[in-house]
């Protein structure tokens, strides 16, 4: 099962080329997992619903280390005013660590859909008092589960 | 008469106090200013409907240049899932460049409402050709009229 | 008595236009200001020297809040390799806030010398205990006060 | 052979958790690519000589495309004055695409030395009249070829 999290871009995403940013879209990869798994001010807004069980707010007694990100940029993305659907799930769920991956596609409701980028983040849960990892509780991997399948499948890899 | 631009925040607009970062700022009033009055490859979406009227295409025959930009931070803004309410109005409209005001706001729909900036920037047309200013035309000029108010009045001039 | 902070510009600094971006001249404004005035992990290299006595490490026990800016873009800024040559000099020193005022100039040893941008950011200190504004201590004020001159001259007031 | 390229921090590279933020690393990467093998206005100072082959200035005949990136965080960065130090090679030289090779180390001259992030990024040569890739020319060839290496190895893919 996806989620699908809409990623509106701005106009600040774009380079001098007029594409989005390679660099740009990590930050939109982040936003649309935000929005999908943590809990933040304002939860009840939270797309995932019931998959935002990781507290983001400030304070909060976990840290999420990013360890690794893998990238495949497939077609230039233009400035679009319709969000990009940013689909997520999640291709592994260890102890400590979880692999997010992506496909961002062309907005929903617009034809060809065109799938920009794939990509894979790889993020270790941190105890914020002890600094060390420390394993996905019950009420995350209860959450995040439906989530899980198959990880992302890179083409491009040397 | 003002428009009313709905700017989504990103978990990366904050800084390390958590807090929407100062220069990240100048990037939403930038968004909700293209939202409200530039033609972008998706016009029809555009938020303010007939005031979108400046071609901000690749290739454009007209580039916009910031003159200068002032900016009072009112309040601290926190992440907030609902999207900011950036009002904009026109502040001054004169042969060749022309003054956005704003205001930002918490989101519409939630109580109290609390005014986190005030705003305001200059901005020049210019020829792409020539790379010199350019009168703003008769069609810009109708479209923008409505919006032209008194400019928005700075309360922390030393 | 000013002091003369070289920043160095990223590709990534640029615009579709391929200038330097307006929100973007914000980020090297605050890049100068820090090397200027603040204490960071490694004080022994700071520019100011007998400047850089606000604490700015993680724990420390002031917060700075940005409450105005004002800026005026005089000529756009290409990518260069050297350092802009960025001037900083202190407009007011009160009694729990004080505004550093900024031209930034073309690099340093090329010719002819060119003043791009002209600003002044009022910043005000708080406790990060109380939240509340705390005053400028006799350390802080002595190492400054060499620095304070007249406040920058803004031409473009509309 | 591996190219040195010292790159400076940002106070703004740094997220909420005081770490330089994973997307911003993406930044820092592009810099010290763009400071090694591109021309840009300033050549004479470009820090790989010789490397510094391919033309990135505006209007160029050449753009560069993104096709993938990987990248791994083996330590988390503080914010540091002194640059940190970037090493780049090649891992791989096509026929009209190369792969940069990255490994980020803690600043040259202090101890111990850090390694931080090691990455990858696809490029591709396009022609901007065309719009399709081109050749990698003799002349670029020739400056690259010393720098041609081993992949970088990775060692928490999946």
């Amino acid at each position: 099962m996806r989620l699908h999290v809409p990623i509106k871009l701005r106009w600040s995403d774009l380079d001098a080329y007029g594409h989005v940013n390679n660099a740009e879209m990590l930050r939109l990869l982040e936003e649309a997992r935000i929005e999908a798994f943590w809990v933040t001010d304002d939860a009840e807004a939270a797309v995932g619903g019931s998959t935002a069980v990781l507290d983001g707010r400030p304070g909060a007694d976990t840290l999420t280390l990013i360890a690794r990100q893998e990238i495949e940029y497939l077609a230039p993305i233009p400035y679009l005013r319709p969000p990009l659907d940013v689909q997520l799930w999640l291709g592994r769920l260890g102890g400590a660590s979880l692999e997010v991956c992506y496909e961002v596609w062309s907005p929903e409701g617009t034809e060809p859909r065109t799938l920009f980028t794939r990509a894979a983040t790889t993020i270790v849960l941190v105890d914020a008092g002890t600094q060390r990892p420390r394993r996905i509780n019950e009420t995350e991997r209860a959450a995040w589960t439906p989530y899980l399948d198959e990880p992302v499948q890179f083409t491009k890899r040397g």
